[in-house]
């Protein structure tokens, strides 16, 4: 994947001064040299405006909290037996089996605010022993039949992105661990463009693909906040939703088939276009995390590239407005196929923090309206001209009715430029000391008011506990026409004394608050090693016992990311 | 559920002439009568002109092939043990323990042509044991732990209309068996208008809910051509899919969450809106088809009733042309909420068949344009006026630039008023000494003319070699972005010395080349007993061992329904 754009060990996407910041004092690393991860500084991604309300806001200082050097990070000598390695350098061939320090540190855990203050703080416990790259759907299941007979565990890795500890559960066995990373099984395998079909590979990235079908007038329209990194199996694996998928789908529905390779043998699933033929084994696979086996092939269901888009905000005056009117649109089938809209602490913080002209001129619209900041709406149509015209025109009457006025499309546009903006400022504000987390659920319609209280109480009540003032701010990010989802950002003043505690603490007050309320435990960031405590709360005890027969069938040794999704 | 209209032991729907035809000579039933069940003569459903066409296509004269009376059934003395009786009359009360003929009769199979060639020939040798009717969740997981215990197979009955022998399945350990009819649960039990979701019992039928629905303004929507009779628990277990399915989605679309009782307990499946949090359970009871256990509650999704509704008629000049004019709405998201194209065949019947002025109409407009019969498109919109008319507008430009000329908004409307009707003239055709059956499939759009091809080639040999002329019709039932299904209906001279076995060849070399053309097993039929010996080919033989650890999770005694879905 040389060709492709690398995560940081530290945080996300590329520091802004790669290896320049290289010393040579301190631990060293494999050759020496201590390499230190450069974020770039607040004041350069933030308005002084900015740091000023966020000081305010949690009477919080800024102050550098830097990561240790990469050359610092704590990694244990590899646990993979000599016999085991030679056998899989055997299936894989020898650039195929590494265990150098580099290797084995790119697939150490994911991105969660736990991740990254584990690898800030040098610690890489959950590091595999060797990361493993085999070429095909066959080597996979050989790998997987290998390691299961030697007891080996294995972490799929695709782009490395999950913020639920998707890639650091811990085997209750211990075993030594090997990362398989996807990254050579990138390419698309075959196009059906009647049939509105692509075949790919699991560690196809979105922008390759979507570049490999823009050639051919398509589109597949999935964009997570995470597109830059994550891969095409990874959506499969954790069942993600993109920014788009009130209009094209969640990843779920865009997947026509998989083939999953398991330590039992490989399983095509899926028939395009329906079927009848007994219970969806094809829901299986999404949102097995690794568990039940590897995803080596999907095929999924792509459009043509939207004639027309139109992007534009709106601003209801509360959150209660703003819910009935999406609820309003949701029933009628009207919501457009981007849909975001924030409540008061999210609006403000989002008027304060913006820079440029745009947000100066909405600020003074909303003045001129005299709404105050009240609740920004976000909405994104994209298809054919006239149908958008039509379904525009619709739902700006649903929207009027239930008291929204337009704020214009400049609003909308920004949004779509920053789209991908804010795991990069995260690494910037964690420099500065603050906890940044976020979370999510979904909920009926009639239960998500109640969900959102509930979330913000819990997490408001917990974090005041260590005398911090948080900052928290929620969207409904992704609309049905059953209910919508609740995406929540956390800022606060870090607990340096006791971080990870200082999260673990609030996070499982949300949770527990959510699920009281009627939410779901996740709506698309997957269970990961997070939220499992939660899942037989979720699907209840049998429901557990059910996911447990299937992983016994096709995990008989339970090698597959053990650490994950199943509690113990 | 004496308010509901019965379906008839040994056909469809309720007989024209009801008792009035009951006779005293002959077999006596348990009351000493014979009761003949009395279908409309042909004469009375079919005009002269129809019955010539098929006369001259099928090589067949009508000749009186009248079922058995009702009385001269045979049927073997309930097995169920008294001991096990009593228990069940504790657990349900004795009203809600039925061994008399006339129940075990009712509940013998569903409506296949050999489920009613069987019953017309007298023979109910896969009628239940014992007929149980219990009232809640609570009782149906306690009768199934109870028949797990007492080694008794249970059948679940809802409307009593699979096609598939979903009702006919023979246990390979011959035990007794009940069947457990869900009419006594069929209630709606809470409606949530702003979430769009409406919580049902599963005995609950289509026209009871959507009476209580429009009350509300509101519908499901789900229109499947046994929509009189079935079930909405037997929509969810059999994978259902409506008429209008294209534009209000598969029954599984529908369903927001399901209570599912299984010998193991009782398990809460699905969380609307949407979730991750891990692989989508729901999905495994849906298609279930009772071998897991008994869908005892259904939360579903509803929507608005449309305001605008527009049903009209349109001609392709070939099957080809249609295909890839559908082919082109669903690239581009313009599908109609109805759309049936008509092969040559069906086209050529339809019109001959039709009665009335809106046929003789059609058969000028088409004269007038020269375009011969052609093939034949309906399609229905439904939604709001401005976006019924948008999306009319820009799919009539597509239908045009395919070649396809427009025939008006008869068709469609009459196409509307006969929806329900074919299951009923396939009584009278029973009686007139043909065969009459139909089975579907579905592929992607690029294998749909292969499968097209491969089913028809397969059922013209099948039947020819038993020396009828046999007419095949097809049409496209449901589109969707990748593909669509395809629904045919088969009419042939019956073999009246080996009926079953005239079709069980045809159906064998039909399934087998839709299978081997790309095609899939059932589109929404189930799987039933009948398509059980294929579900291997369909899942894979991994893919058939996840299912049964499921139910072997869920049924450990393997008495749900042991006959259908999985292979022995």
């Amino acid at each position: 994947m040389p060709e492709q754009r690398e995560l940081t060990i530290q945080g996300w996407g590329r520091p802004t001064r790669p290896r320049d910041a290289t010393v040579t004092t301190g631990a060293a690393g494999d050759d020496g040299t201590l390499e230190l991860t450069a974020f770039p500084d607040l004041a350069e991604v933030l308005s002084k405006g900015a740091r000023r309300y966020l000081a305010r806001e949690l009477g919080w200082t800024p102050r550098p909290t830097r990561p240790v050097a990469v050359g610092a990070i704590r990694l244990a000598p590899s646990r993979l037996a000599e016999e085991c390695r030679t056998r899989l350098v055997e299936l894989l061939g020898e650039d195929h089996v590494r265990t150098d320090r580099d290797s084995r540190l790119r697939h150490a855990g994911g991105k969660s605010y736990l991740d990254l203050l584990r690898r800030r703080a040098g610690d890489a416990s959950d590091a595999p022993d060797a990361v493993l790259t085999p070429g095909s759907t066959e080597e996979t299941a050989a790998l997987l039949a290998l390691c299961s007979e030697m007891a080996v565990v294995v972490v799929p890795f695709g782009g490395g992105t999950s913020v639920v500890g998707g890639l650091s559960g811990i085997d209750p066995d211990d075993r030594p661990s090997v990362s398989v990373d996807l990254g050579r099984m990138a390419s698309v395998r075959s196009l059906d463009v009647p049939s509105s079909l692509v075949t790919v590979q699991p560690g196809l990235r979105g922008p390759a693909l979507e570049e490999h079908l823009a050639g051919h007038g398509l589109t597949l329209g999935h964009l997570p906040q995470s597109w830059e990194f994550a891969t095409l199996g990874g959506y499969a694996a954790t069942r993600s939703a993109g920014q788009s998928s009130t209009g094209v789908g969640r990843f779920d529905d865009l997947v026509a088939g998989v083939t999953l390779a398991t330590p039992a043998g490989v399983v095509e699933l899926g028939s395009p276009p329906a079927s009848a033929a007994g219970p969806d084994l094809l829901g299986l696979a999404l949102g097995s995390e690794g568990a039940l086996g590897i995803i080596t092939e999907l095929r999924l269901r792509v459009r043509p590239t939207a004639r027309s888009q139109a992007y534009e905000g709106w601003s209801f005056r509360s959150w209660a407005a703003g819910l009935a009117g999406l609820q309003q649109l949701a029933r009628h089938d009207l919501l457009p196929d981007v849909v975001r809209l924030s409540d008061p602490d999210e609006t403000r913080a989002n008027l304060q923090m913006a820079g440029g002209t745009g947000a100066k001129a909405l600020r003074g619209t909303l003045r001129a309206r005299r709404r105050g900041a009240g609740c920004l709406l976000v909405v994104g149509w994209e298809g054919l001209p006239s149908l958008v015209r039509a379904r525009r025109r619709a739902a700006a009457s649903v929207l009027r009715d239930a008291g929204a006025a337009r704020v214009g499309r400049r609003v909308g546009e920004s949004w779509r430029r920053h789209r991908f903006a804010a795991p990069y400022l995260r690494d910037s504000l964690m420099d500065a000391g603050l906890l940044v987390e976020t979370l999510e659920t979904a909920a009926p319609w009639t239960a998500l008011p109640a969900v959102y209280d509930a979330v913000r109480e819990a997490l408001h009540a917990s974090l005041r506990r260590s005398g911090k003032r948080p900052l928290v701010m929620s969207h409904v990010s992704h609309g049905y026409a059953t209910g919508a989802s609740l995406y929540v950002t956390v800022l606060a003043d870090r607990d340096d004394a006791l971080p990870i505690q200082q999260w673990l603490l609030a996070k499982r007050a949300a949770t527990d608050a959510l699920l009281a309320a009627g939410g779901t435990l996740t709506h698309h960031h997957a269970v990961g090693a997070d939220h499992r405590p939660w899942l037989e709360r979720e699907i209840g005890p049998l429901g557990v016992e059910v996911l447990r027969a299937v992983k016994q069938r096709l995990d008989p040794q339970g090698i597959c990311n053990p650490g994950v999704l199943l509690p113990d």
